[in-house]
């Protein structure tokens, strides 16, 4: 059953405008910044005002609606051509997620049948693909929390709640659904560095829920699994190949490692839109590089000393082999292969 | 060949009094704590102004010649039993590192034999203590670098250079010895949360030596050894039992599961007095469980949502078949096992 507390939303359509819950500043401050147009929603993209791969995908339908009302009513005879420029614009904004391209993709397919104001069908579609989010997530809550046993101890990596996606959550969500049916002695979340999603976002969300949790530093997991508290690691992606390889937050590859080590049970939660079936491995997903200034400051101020460098990957590719099973909407695949993936996503 | 720059020392003796680099707010500002009382000098112990297991050895050193020098003042008929409660407060101070316990106890057992004013005796002894381990750690940079290849590169956990140790540093050093010899092609070092050491204090020591460094945070050390980026983790140690198992910064453990998995080699590097041959294994070694606030906060401000948990251990423990070379000022131990450490510390 889900969580009848679970109401946060990280993006939403109000008063003709895209919402989004700023989540730099989370937990310190709950902001909305109020977006009108579609370089702007890009920028908020790029620099995670918004982050998490199902809550890209769902901002850049909205966007896609402020760039075609822009284009629209500037020059409604050929309002495609700018708005293929910008659907251009915000693919461009974070190369990982792959739900980021998907959204983009359909929205730019719906876009070629439609005639007169595009406005109406395009919003309908944000809005659609919003809400199938959110479903999808409640489905994989429940087919992930089946593999949970009763009296388990849970540990997840960076955040991949209702902030990161249309609401309820891809890991978080299994973590949710498993918690609702009783399954759970505890929730531990890695802190998740350089961001601090999971101290700042994955513990926000949790306490707001009522589902207690303990963090630890990212070193600090294969310690944890040592001394058998947990049983199973449970994370999102960012983009899994056609092989079942899982790009997703840097950190959890090193997670993976150590839960073999242990024996504890790794599961991935993200929905289908997710599997990107032309990238045949992990080897040939592109891992964003980020600012050095992510890991030598924090809050603008330095941390490390001056003068030394800093190698900064956003994410990483954990091997399908570490994979104990993937669950998407569309069902769930233990062991993962290319043939399994392809059986699923037919 | 020791780098001449190598001009740091976290620890010393000057003007009657014991001067502490006090490490919590480096690399921001370079302060000098002046302390003349022993109690103070277990709080800066406790507090971590100093840290790392060698130097808080030889500052027990130095401090107990404050509370001798205090109690022969006081009462110079029964100094010892004032002193032995000063000595007691300082072995309490933190309880993973062995070094300080090792140290308490030469100077003990050093008191013992002592007539009149005990206080020269003792710093004799400190000073003794001091410059031996900065001889220990140039005898280890050599050993240590003997079995690193041309063109290898090197990550490190934490920090184990001049401000952990008398001077020089223990897997630092190696490293040190290691660049001097002109082997290393990159010099890697985690962040280490939750106090940032590498990030603070490594980083600091090798950009004043002139040695590139580059950061990641503790979550990308699996995959840059996926990468190829290191054929080398070199850490140091808080207590080696006598089985070989090693306490360390929390983290270290999660590097050596993930160097194993891919094949990079994990070299320990500690003074025969972090060997505690009295505790059989890793298990019986105590793990400091220091407070929730450090993963919570960062410089006093909150980091993490209102009310969430952490859990903190300051140290893991790496046991003996993960960890391919100990070495020590008296020898090298590869394979590390009860007979060989035997034989090693006889």
């Amino acid at each position: 059953m889900p969580n009848p507390n679970d109401q946060i939303r990280a993006v939403a359509w109000v008063d003709d405008a895209l919402h989004l819950l700023d989540q730099r500043y989370l937990p310190a401050r709950e902001e909305i910044l109020v977006i009108s147009d579609c370089k702007v929603a890009a920028d908020a993209i790029r620099d995670m005002v918004v982050r998490g791969a199902p809550a890209i995908g769902i901002t850049a339908a909205y966007a896609a609606v402020l760039a075609a009302r822009a284009r629209f009513a500037a020059d409604p005879g050929d309002w495609r051509s700018g708005f293929q420029q910008d659907l251009a614009l915000l693919n461009q904004a974070r190369p990982t997620a792959v739900n980021l391209g998907w959204a983009v993709r359909r929205v730019w397919e719906h876009a070629q049948v439609l005639e007169g104001d595009p406005v109406p069908a395009l919003l309908e579609l944000a809005r659609s693909i919003h809400e199938q989010d959110i479903q999808a997530n409640r489905t994989m809550g429940e087919l992930g929390a089946g593999f949970i046993g009763a009296g388990s101890g849970v540990l997840t990596h960076c955040n991949t709640g209702s902030l990161a996606t249309g609401g309820y959550g891809t890991a978080l969500g299994v973590i949710r659904s498993a918690w609702s049916a009783g399954k759970l002695s505890a929730v531990f979340a890695d802190e998740t560095r350089p961001w601090l999603q999971g101290a700042r976002l994955t513990a926000w969300e949790l306490v707001k829920d009522g589902i207690p949790v303990t963090l630890l530093v990212d070193g600090a997991a294969a310690q944890l699994m040592k001394q058998g508290k947990v049983q199973w690691v449970i994370v999102g992606s960012d983009r899994i190949a056609a092989n079942g390889d899982v790009a997703n937050k840097i950190g959890t590859y090193s997670a993976a490692v150590a839960a073999r080590h242990h024996g504890v049970k790794f599961m991935v939660v993200a929905p289908s839109s997710t599997v990107d079936m032309a990238v045949a491995s992990g080897e040939d997903i592109p891992i964003e590089a980020r600012s050095p200034d992510e890991v030598l400051q924090l809050g603008g101020q330095p941390i490390a000393a001056v003068g030394a460098q800093a190698w900064n990957p956003a994410f990483d590719v954990t091997p399908a082999e570490l994979v104990d099973v993937i669950v998407t909407e569309r069902g769930v695949v233990e062991q993962p292969d290319l043939a399994k993936m392809s059986a699923m996503m037919e």
